[in-house]
């Protein structure tokens, strides 16, 4: 499975195309993985799963496709979830029954979201603000705990006298493998990492996370460390991303700081991700960090930029470093064409980076 | 106590510098509010509270400081937190032991943050973003639940097996009072008001949010509706702030939002806040949103708005309108004076402000 294997074994990948615009840019991030990889280096298998399979069978995700899935090298996500109007989707179904049951079920616990301003993508921010300066950096988004562990329920339902609770665990072993990952990156990036955590209110799980940064810092003397309350990381991203390298921090926390740096970076059509168990035992996945859509699926104009970057991690977790680095190299180089302006099909875009890839 | 008040009826308000710049800022508020009132229309009681009392004296609340503070009219508070090198204060003894103590103990379920964007105020958001739009809304924050009430804990602490937890609690009870209070200000302003939740992963309190939300929707029937996830609110908040009306969220999305909100306004020198008990059955408790800033206190540089902006919600808060509005029509004033770039002095900024007020 996965990370480390030879480059020349055939490898399998589950596709889940999912709703709305999610089969569409999984098109563009598979003719990207054709161009660039030779011919029958990956076997695909595709997977119906989303919104609409749920509508049709009342099926979220079978434990038998869950079974399936623990075999394959590696999964390419597009995205989940229903157009409005559709058969209503109970909230959290498919992000708890779909989503995060694969997060969970392959202990993602890295959750990896690179934030670049690649030149000639517009940004929201002023140009004071970034010109003259390289934006790059990473989130390291803790994958499988914190609030997302689904613990906390409710009383009196309803009722005038309810009471709604969620519970955060944070623990030590859980902490210490995310930071520790995210310090190998910095060391092999530009020796930079900041905390981001609450511990000033959040006091049991910033006590935590803190106590195990210091460790671990320990391990990495030529890292440089710095801390931010979550208030003050959204402060920092929109007014001077550039001072980022890595940034380590929890679940909710990373999904927050992930969207904004998104924004700041050129939008999440941008935005790739890796949910990703650097063991190697389970599977990893990639997805874009934009949702299905709906309102503009179906008529081709959806960009799937954000797939094909998520298609560039899954070569380089599987190993196939050189080949993600062309895939990177054929976007930045798309991007930077774009600059005319002129607004291009879905599939124009794959093309275009396919044929240069 | 509190709003409702007669006008004349002579005021206690008790002052609390704090650290660092706090002190200084809350002279300026102080002079603001001296001249925009009749002469001895507040009674000013100061107390010493902060990181500094603590180093001197071990205390951070006494108990009988907090019986003193339950009968006065209103509470302005300036910025804890001590200076790095001087003794460690422990994380989360003046946040949890002082500022969360007081929220709490005064009931002070709306945390009032507006946020507009003045003009000729410098944003790191670019010129298309804003230019030609009126970016002027308010972030009602539940003040007294959430991940703030200090429900959680530690197990095995500083073993490699160690467990932390942070509980949220949200009541129907809790939700629906700060719900109503924002829908009532929706009323006021131009009737659209957003819930920011996460309701997909947070189903539990992500559920009793909503369905508070929509039942107190129909009590209003002129405000739209909208809602966002909290990741989606930062990016809105990044590239389309002039969306927003009102803003309603709990505790800790709150306090993400704010702090951005705040630095797409022109920075968390200009942000300023009401803790506030509508009931007026506790006095409310005003201040920046800003920190106690070692690095520039006692230079005399620090920008003392965020703080007049604030005695401008207190007056408001006790029922001096009038006098509110001529708070923030001086600081209007003042900050389109201020292009000409030159930077002031705090006195001078206060000196300015109280003289056209
Ligand atoms: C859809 C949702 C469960 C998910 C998350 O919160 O992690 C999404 O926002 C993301 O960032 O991948
Ligand atoms: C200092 C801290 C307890 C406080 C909070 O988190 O509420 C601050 O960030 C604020 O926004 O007022």
């Amino acid at each position: 499975n996965g990370s480390g294997a030879g480059a020349d074994r055939r490898r399998t990948l589950a596709v889940i195309g999912g709703d709305g615009i999610g089969p569409e840019v999984v098109a563009e991030g598979l003719k990207v993985l054709e161009a660039v990889t030779s011919p029958d280096a990956f076997e695909l298998v595709h997977y119906d799963l989303g919104a609409t399979r749920w509508q049709r069978t009342g099926e979220v995700l079978p434990d038998s496709v869950l079974d399936e899935l623990t075999r394959v090298d590696g999964i390419l996500l597009g995205a989940v979830g229903a157009a409005p109007g559709a058969k209503d989707v109970p909230s959290g179904l498919l992000e708890r029954g779909l989503l995060l049951r694969l997060r969970f079920a392959f202990d993602h616990y890295v959750n990896l979201r690179p934030s670049r301003l690649y030149p000639g993508v517009p940004t929201p921010l002023a140009d004071e603000v970034v010109a003259g300066k390289e934006v790059d950096f990473v989130v390291v988004r803790e994958g499988t705990e914190g609030l997302y562990c689904g613990n906390g329920g409710v009383v009196r339902a309803g009722t005038p006298n309810e009471i709604a609770t969620e519970v955060s665990v944070n623990t030590a072993l859980g902490v210490e493998r995310v930071v520790r990952d995210a310090f190998a990156r910095a060391a092999r990036r530009r020796n930079k990492i900041t905390l981001v955590h609450k511990h000033n209110v959040l006091v049991n799980a910033g006590g935590l996370w803190r106590r195990v940064f210091e460790q671990v810092a320990a391990e990495f003397p030529d890292v440089a460390t710095d801390y931010l309350h979550v208030d003050a990381a959204t402060i920092f991203l929109a007014t001077d991303p550039a001072r980022f390298d890595v940034i380590v921090t929890d679940n909710l926390f990373g999904d927050i700081l992930t969207d904004l740096a998104a924004a700041v970076t050129g939008g999440i059509g941008l935005a790739a991700s890796g949910n990703i168990n650097p063991s190697g035992a389970y599977p990893s996945m990639f997805e874009p960090v934009h949702g299905s859509a709906p309102d503009i699926a179906g008529k081709g104009v959806a960009d799937p930029t954000a797939t094909i970057l998520s298609v560039g991690l899954l070569l380089d977790h599987l190993g196939l470093g050189e080949e993600a680095a062309r895939v990177e190299k054929a976007v930045l180089a798309d991007i930077a064409a774009r600059q005319g302006g002129e607004r291009r099909s879905t599939s124009a875009v794959g093309d275009a980076i396919a044929s240069t890839v």
